[in-house]
């Protein structure tokens, strides 16, 4: 057994085209992924068996990415000096394999040196302020000058004032869509210069044009790399309060920079600082709460695979993983027990605790009938790990 | 015994002659007034022991104020309209009364109705943005649309704001100086049309003309008078954080409005809210945080009188101030031992406690000398109950 967050693992190129087929099948996101890779013993297995989970879940079969889709996508980012990481390898961001749904692969170009950096995310209103550039550029500055990286997401406004204020030092530009397909367009060249002493990360493939869902999904990335989260002029409802809401949930610090009450773009750091988050207007009002956090060892859900050779872990190893779906290996359930626990499923989200004690299965029955129906594309995971019928 | 915070007492007019000149004399303040009251059994034996404690505490007698005087300044406030209100007396404001350094005169004028509401302070800068103004005053409607009245200094900015915007419902403006001698000199008109739902509160007598370190000791009242104080753009050292520390002190809650940290009228508020003042926007915010503290019984360090009958207490009577010079009646202390009391002092502030361990002598004692020093003028008395010779 050896710790991923020691990133002493590596992928062979097999494995890497498996694990890049699973995550870019349909309806397997990085929870499900975790919850194949660990049930099936690996990529490749649990390809394999995802037609069958999908019909038992009462679907077609979910469209599989192909072998070839997933060599070209390997090829292209090749050639654009793209690696394409797995968690657990040696460039992929401890902190980041900690988050509940890390990405099994992201992809990296530029210099990863950034992200061996102590990092700070800083986010904020793309509409910004003159005030609030200014503040942005000089909490930035004092950050840096302090040995930290910035973390943001390449937007207009405050972001790409924390961009370029770190651009000398390390700074990492979180994509909402793949590598190609910056935005917005018009930082594609704000982009390149900051890759000399920075990355740009992304979870989706090459060629995928950003939709609106896939900022927020972003953003758990954006808080999941950082010690902590700045925000900066944020309205209300807006996106960089889904940010700060990942990052507490996430365990990272929120701090956020106070303004009048008169001025619409303080609003949601004023009600961020009122809710708890730690009033800031200055560097070291940040640095001085991480400090204690950095010399902490990275811990949290850390994640053991099975076998010393790089073998993907084995169901029931005893990992956190593996106990997803029980510890003792079975059969699958039977028809009549399965009907019993789709039948307790509605559009009310239910606990999966309320799951097993109103089916009276074993936790493992009712975790691979909510398996099969997430694969089928019938199931809805909420937080606090509530699910319900799509 | 009654209650002080019942108000169920009023002074004789001798009595109220004893005790304004008791408190108009040299070296007496609020509380070595308490102190005198409690061990001597009332304001007139205070006035009769003053020159003998001068003499033990190494000075000459002090400037005791003569009947003379203190029949002319009641002559002279009741000409004026204005009353001289006792602690305890039905007028006296209840919260007030709680407070360490609570003033046993204070002088009223205008419609003391005001006093009997709940009542939130609101200070802050001279030197106020038209934004804070705005500020002031959306708050200020807000809370005297919930039924507050509302505290403040009668100073320029932020204050005058407060004021303003309360005075149709009910307003408070205590001075610094006399009732006669209003700070500044061009809010004269201000607070006369403040006065047919507000009142002008002083400490001071007629005639005085305030001085630096009275503003300081003033705010000590803004904030014992009220629920909690907000405090509304105030740069870094301003006298409105002065009040907040005060209120701290008290017990009292402190507010702060955020601003951006490009504004220097925001350095002080976003200190406080730092250090763990609620940050504010709306009235609603100060509101929720005072209602439960509304409904509570006030309390704290109430005050028992002797007799039933508006007599004074008696040195051991057992109350708190009683057994401020301990709880059993005795000797006063020897030469011996006030001398060796007295060494053990130094510019170096030390506690009560140091000085009883490292005398050998009764907490009585120790007290009893430390209030002739005070009378001799030769004690300083700082926080946390530490003392140093001047």
């Amino acid at each position: 057994m050896h710790d991923i967050s020691k990133a002493s693992f590596r992928l062979s190129d097999e494995q890497r085209i498996d694990w890049l087929r699973l995550i870019r099948s349909q309806n397997v996101g990085p929870r499900t992924f975790r919850t194949l890779i660990n049930h099936f013993g690996g990529a490749r297995a649990a390809l394999e068996a995802l037609p069958g989970l999908a019909r038992r879940g009462g679907a077609a079969a979910p469209k599989i990415c192909s072998r070839q889709d997933a060599e070209r996508e390997i090829a292209a980012a090749k050639r654009r000096g793209i690696a394409l990481v797995a968690m657990g390898e040696a460039d992929y961001p401890q902190r980041l394999a900690m988050i509940d749904d890390a990405p099994p692969l992201i992809s990296l170009r530029g210099d990863t040196a950034a992200l061996t950096m102590p990092l700070i995310a800083i986010v904020g209103s793309r509409n910004a302020s003159a005030a609030g550039i200014k503040i942005t550029q000089m909490l930035t500055q004092g950050l840096t000058a302090a040995g930290f990286a910035v973390v943001s997401g390449l937007a207009r406004g405050i972001d790409a004032a924390a961009h370029r204020a770190s651009a000398a030092t390390g700074t990492i530009a979180v994509l909402a869509g793949g590598q190609d397909k910056i935005y917005p367009a018009e930082h594609e060249s704000l982009l390149e210069a900051l890759l000399g002493n920075g990355v740009a990360l992304s979870e989706m493939p090459l060629g995928w044009e950003p939709r609106a869902r896939d900022f927020p999904r972003r953003n758990r990335l954006i808080s999941g790399l950082a010690l902590g989260v700045v925000i900066i002029e944020a309205a209300k409802r807006s996106g960089s309060l889904i940010t700060a809401r990942l990052a507490a949930e996430q365990g990272r610090e929120v701090f956020a920079v106070p303004g009048s009450p008169l001025d619409p773009r303080a609003e949601g750091t004023n009600g961020l600082i009122k809710q708890g988050a730690t009033p800031v207007t200055e560097a070291a009002d940040i640095i001085s709460v991480v400090e204690p956090i950095m010399t902490r060892p990275i811990s949290g859900q850390s994640l053991s695979f099975g076998s010393p050779d790089g073998e993907l872990c084995e169901p029931g190893s005893g990992s956190e993983l593996g106990s997803e779906l029980g510890g003792e290996p079975g059969a699958e359930p039977q028809a009549d027990e399965r009907a019993r626990i789709v039948g307790l499923l509605s559009p009310t989200p239910v606990s999966l605790d309320d799951l097993v004690r109103l089916s009276q299965s074993s936790p493992r029955a009712v975790r691979m009938v909510l398996l099969e129906l997430e694969i089928a594309g019938r199931l809805e995971r909420h937080g606090g790990g509530l699910v319900s019928l799509i």
